[in-house]
């Protein structure tokens, strides 16, 4: 594909037209986030009509904004006014201020003002991420009226808002429950059993989570009055919690979230997103050199500790960033919560321990073998230490972060193991004291 | 609530009644998931009788399972039977054998016969995630007739699928686009544009994923001619998509995954989830141990050398870590592919060696006033090199993995780190070596 655009030939360029009708719009949508901007301007030329227009919906906010910045013609204001309105508040907080606003002027007037409210809600709001709702049913009207009416209106979803004559939220309707209930069944008797709502300005992820906990294919938006204001529908819900995801998988991997694609993405914008977190961590390290200058002479009389220096504080790094990742995960799932910090930190001891003592137990016959008993002795002690200590400490520092209102995430594996690091070494270095003091007084 | 709930006092009780009646069932599910088996039964038997089904549903299987076994009653039986064909053959995969035979022994015939359907496809294919559908639209009848026939059957989902005589899957048509469209419309005229469909064999993450990618609402599940089979739901696939989500994120963290909520998991599970990894890990760190004896008698002769082990192979360990985590996500979500390898290593050498630049630059001045020049110039060159090759490392092997069919978030922070730190000290020795040769020489 991406040979044939580039080689701008008109041959070339046809059977690309031929392959791309041939391809689904998500698929063309997925095969575009991989092309350079230019290219994909190429490709998206090639698309009839109301193909674009379904790819464009597709398409990830940052490559939309890519896309309209590269095609700068006719095609971008149909293109922007094609899509729903929470999505083109998406796209706009993508665009340059100048463009945005251009944009959003040549907008037909309903349309702009349907955005314009969803952009007055807070980034990464409900609100923001709302439908805005136009029909809703009236709970004192049959089925037979309720399909009229959404027929006369034209528009649906596949769960319907049911509200009061002020447009409070009364409940919603499954589509699929009306349709099936028999003639004349008053909307009131096909309400969903349980009233979900969430507030505009409660957070998008919390009302994301929501719709899949509770399985639901809209959940109303409200405000304060409990006034219906617009629908976070399923598909938007799943974006949202991907978006979150991804988040997560990225400082979990001791870096700043990304927020386009990583194969678009400049060099500059990744080194930009993982440089602050290296140098923190760097300086975090610096620690482990006070400790290992404070232990300088043990290290110049016994040099065979320090060949297992990488081991211990491996080790203890892996133990932590196993905890912490559960706990971090368990937490983005709802599984634990900040109050159940005792109960983490009482199991993580107990795992850590077990696991120090069996690591402990299969290297000591290894490195009793391959030095003498007293070094396997202290190695395996530090390490049943070691490991107790990082599973306290990678449990419980997520937890402290979701207590102080901090991404739990951000305590990933990195931070973690420099974290464990530190107090890793002066563990070692003091078992090493103890049990070895002999050698080290000999040497001396 | 545990506290209530364990007290076992008639007046407790009733308060812990009381709670509940104030919840939502998705509240009440998500509580229960925190409370032990023996617990979550007394709170069961506080629920009044449509309560504990809408409950039961909104559990995980894992727990459904640890309910049914402390119910040991009546109830058993009910409940299950009240659940979704495909939710059932889930809950089956979590039970004993024996227990598992006995309930669907139990069942009446036609929802015997679906569950069996469904167990008869592998574990994790699409074909054992679906919904058996019955109801089926044929694409020559009208608007009217289609509704008439979902009243009548009583049956429907917010999308339909439209099959030919045959059952041969013709299309999916939105509810919502249906009662929307004028009086008479041709079933025909409102297919979905597009037709997306998964064969029952494939795997139930990808299924799940285009359901994500191409929002839709169902999905259909077809076999080789093409019939209609059942439909993978959007909540269902919201279910896979974050299971599959825990599983990298344990994998991520170094372990593998639990397949059962943390808190309720037994200390002894946990240990064995993660005791795996961790002894493969610290035999791969054997691997530092043979390089750090290898130089050992450079770190008799110049001890500082050995000060700076931790922080070289942190930073190592760390970028690699951030490189390989972008790269894991990027292949979850389809960004990118193993095909994109070079793509992938050109980007990482040069973020790595920007990073390095970075981290070298600052680092200089600060261990050149501390120690002298030749020190800081070879901690920060290491850590140039160091960088760069870690970021190639943690970029290509998820790569490589996915290549070969393994799960890349397997090359997770942990064992990218544990695989860096031995090439990474190798690197450092060898320019430690080249700088400070006069050093070494004179101290020998």
């Amino acid at each position: 594909m991406p040979r044939l655009l580039a080689s701008r030939d008109e041959r070339e360029l046809v059977s690309a037209q031929r392959w791309l009708a041939e391809q689904t719009s998500v698929d063309i949508a997925a095969e575009l986030g991989r092309l350079k901007p230019e290219l994909q301007a190429v490709a998206f030329r090639l698309l009839d009509k109301e193909r674009a227009l379904s790819v464009f919906e597709y398409l990830d906010p940052p490559h939309q904004a890519d896309l309209l910045e590269a095609l700068r013609d006719e095609h971008v204001g149909e293109l922007f006014g094609s899509i729903a309105a929470d999505d083109r508040a998406a796209l706009l907080d993508e665009m340059p201020a100048k463009v945005a606003s251009r944009l959003l002027r040549d907008l037909p007037q309903e349309d702009r003002r349907a955005t314009s409210v969803l952009l007055g809600y807070p980034a990464r709001s409900a609100g923001r991420a709302m439908l805005p709702v136009t029909v809703v049913l009236s709970s004192d009207s049959n089925r037979e009226e309720a399909l009229e009416k959404l027929q006369l209106r034209g528009e649906a979803f596949a769960t319907v808002p049911v509200t009061d004559n002020s447009r409070r939220l009364i409940g919603m309707v499954n589509l699929a429950d009306l349709v099936t209930a028999p003639a004349g069944t008053p909307v009131s008797d096909v309400l969903q059993s349980e009233k979900h709502r969430v507030y505009a300005h409660d957070d998008q992820e919390f009302a994301a989570r929501l719709v899949q906990e509770a399985d639901l294919l809209a959940l109303p938006v409200v405000d304060e009055e409990d006034r219906l204001l617009g629908l976070l529908t399923v598909d938007d819900a799943m974006e949202i919690l991907e978006d979150e995801e991804t988040e997560d998988a990225y400082r979990s991997g001791g870096q700043e979230p990304l927020n386009e694609p990583y194969l678009t993405a400049t060099v500059f914008t990744l080194a930009r997103k993982r440089g602050l977190w290296l140098i923190v961590l760097i300086f975090a390290a610096f620690l482990t050199i006070n400790v290992m200058e404070v232990f300088e002479s043990t290290l110049e009389k016994v040099v065979v500790l320090s060949v297992f220096v990488p081991m211990i504080i491996g080790t203890g790094g892996n133990a932590g960033s196993q905890a912490a990742s559960s706990v971090v995960r368990a937490l983005a799932i709802d599984e634990v919560r900040p109050s159940d910090v005792f109960r983490v930190i009482w199991r993580e001891v107990r795992v850590g321990f077990l696991l120090g003592v069996f690591l402990g137990a299969v290297i000591f016959p290894i490195v009793a073998l391959l030095y003498y008993p007293q070094v396997a002795a202290t190695i395996s002690l530090a390490i049943v230490c070691i490991c107790s200590w990082a599973c306290i400490v990678g449990g419980m520092l997520p937890l402290v972060a979701k207590k102080l209102g901090v991404d739990p995430a951000v305590f990933s594996t990195p931070v973690v193991s420099t974290l464990v690091d530190a107090t890793g070494l002066i563990i070692y270095f003091t078992i090493a004291g103890a049990i070895m003091a002999e050698q080290i007084a000999a040497a001396g």
